[in-house]
């Protein structure tokens, strides 16, 4: 069997056959079924070993983690995510790397009900590409540019997980007890808060994924509504698992500027924020007319907070 | 200015305000509005410096051919290209090589009437990966696998030029002649067939590009329908350069089995054949119920080919 033929057979499971897919893979492009009065959603992200997750991160993570932050990314549109396309670059062909590699790719897709449809294979530095494909109702999508003053400010699950873990892992620890794997499943499996982003239609007024950090996200919505925000320092939600093992120096650092949660940041305007309340959120903060960001601390003190999140170029 | 906004600027060239795009690059993902009654046609291709262009490439003829054969597939199964994403990894910022990549990409995209979407930026080794995006009327797709014993088989524009360039090149010659400048522009600038494959709905029982040579690309159609196929071997088109500097003993080799030309193939039933004879085509051969592909040499012998070479019967 050739190399193109085994890893086509791995990623035929990731294809089922499915109502909105006319045609899959093989051909010179997917065909796919856009219900009604819905618009396309489209997102793509690659992922770098050694950049965007440690070299030895075990492949099944990989997999899982490549789709996770594309879907999240569709989650924040309040997009029902459908389809994906994968462009993976391999230095080589090797078969137990492509088994878990699919396995937890697979995980995600099914538990997402997301199918490949197409992408392409090749050998060079161990990249990935996916692009992710869903729908929403024309003119439903949530967009970063509707926050206004007076909105509230909520976040889903918990923040500072993901940077707590990375920050063991760059240190040389493993992850050993079971609050240290706790906080690494939050880095290796982030969760896509899709299910939240289809229950946000009609309630938020403003959303984004929070990948580079709550501060620097957060901080895209108000460049784009034009507005300004106060957070509450002591509502941010924390893990046990955080609340355990952060070092009390790093905790702010780590909630405000830390990266790949995955959690939503959402807007709510007042009329809403009932609703919103019955949802798995956390309420943080307020949208405000002043621009700029500022952090109110436990004694009721108001910073303007200037950090702008983690990038990944450089 | 940092890299980021330095990218930014660059990209924001490549989309222009149009109707199709509700929301274009900017938020977290694209809003895009498909047509009623069409069906989505995506496809995902990328490319490595060094393995599918060499690296010292001009940027511009990177930025081209990243597109063009991306689009290209589009062209093969009749669709209107309409959007594109792009995930970029680089080295370095290095703001002249953005100018040309930007450039030669935009010099396609305007031409093709695609705009960017979408996309990512990173550090790391030279990869691109374009995900293409167009429609097409439901039910109007050209597929690989319609084509039916009777239909003729029909190619655009000329074969092996792209292959001959190449050898040049891997050979060490620079393309100094006109002649060999025609080849090398064919192997950096290829043409996405679009408004042929748009021609082709409703002509066409089959379409493939041919980005890997007419004998392995044709071989996916003849498998894909369960058919054979006879080429005349002295009917396949060739550009005045090609004939002119190619060596006789490499002619049917490269034609055949070269890739990189980025024609359609087409197969054509009777019906419809002499609607095919007025679009930009070239005749080649004929589909057959006896699998397998054959070579009808000038003397007429029938000789079976694969992928990788041909054989003469015993």
């Amino acid at each position: 069997m050739d190399e193109f033929t085994l890893i086509r057979r791995h990623f035929a499971t990731l294809s089922p056959p499915r109502e909105d897919v006319s045609l899959g893979i093989g051909d010179d492009a997917a065909l796919l079924a856009i219900p009604p009065g819905e618009e396309l959603v489209v997102t793509s992200d690659m992922l770098i070993a050694g950049r965007h997750f440690p070299a030895e991160t075990a492949p099944a993570d990989i997999g899982w983690k490549a789709l996770a932050v594309n879907l999240s990314d569709l989650a924040a549109m309040g997009a029902q995510a459908r389809w994906f396309t994968l462009a993976l670059s391999l230095p080589e062909v090797d078969e137990q790397w492509l088994v878990e590699f699919t396995r937890g790719l697979r995980e995600l897709a099914q538990a997402t009900g997301v199918a490949l449809v197409g992408g392409d294979t090749t050998r060079g530095p161990l990249t990935l590409t996916i692009t992710a494909l869903g729908t929403v109702p024309a003119g439903q999508a949530l967009r970063r540019s509707g926050a206004r003053p007076g909105d509230a400010i909520f976040v889903s699950g918990t923040l500072g997980d993901a940077a707590l873990a990375l920050r063991h892992w760059q240190g040389g620890s493993a992850a050993r007890t079971a609050r240290e794997k706790q906080l690494r499943q939050r880095l290796d499996r982030p969760t896509p808060r899709l299910a939240l982003g289809l229950a946000l239609r009609g309630i938020a007024s403003a959303a984004i994924d929070l990948s580079d950090g709550l501060a620097g996200d957060l901080g895209h919505i108000l460049a784009a509504s034009g507005v300004g925000a106060s957070l509450d320092a002591q509502a941010l939600p924390m893990s046990d698992a955080f609340a355990d093992l952060v070092p009390d120096a790093l905790r702010d650092e780590l909630q405000l500027t830390g990266g790949d949660d995955y959690e939503l940041c959402v807007c709510v305007p007042p009329q809403h924020i009932e609703a919103a309340g019955r949802l798995a959120l956390t309420r943080i903060g307020r949208i405000e007319a002043e621009p700029g960001l500022r952090l109110v601390d436990a004694e009721g003190r108001s910073q303007a907070f200037t950090s702008t999140g983690y990038r990944h170029f450089p």
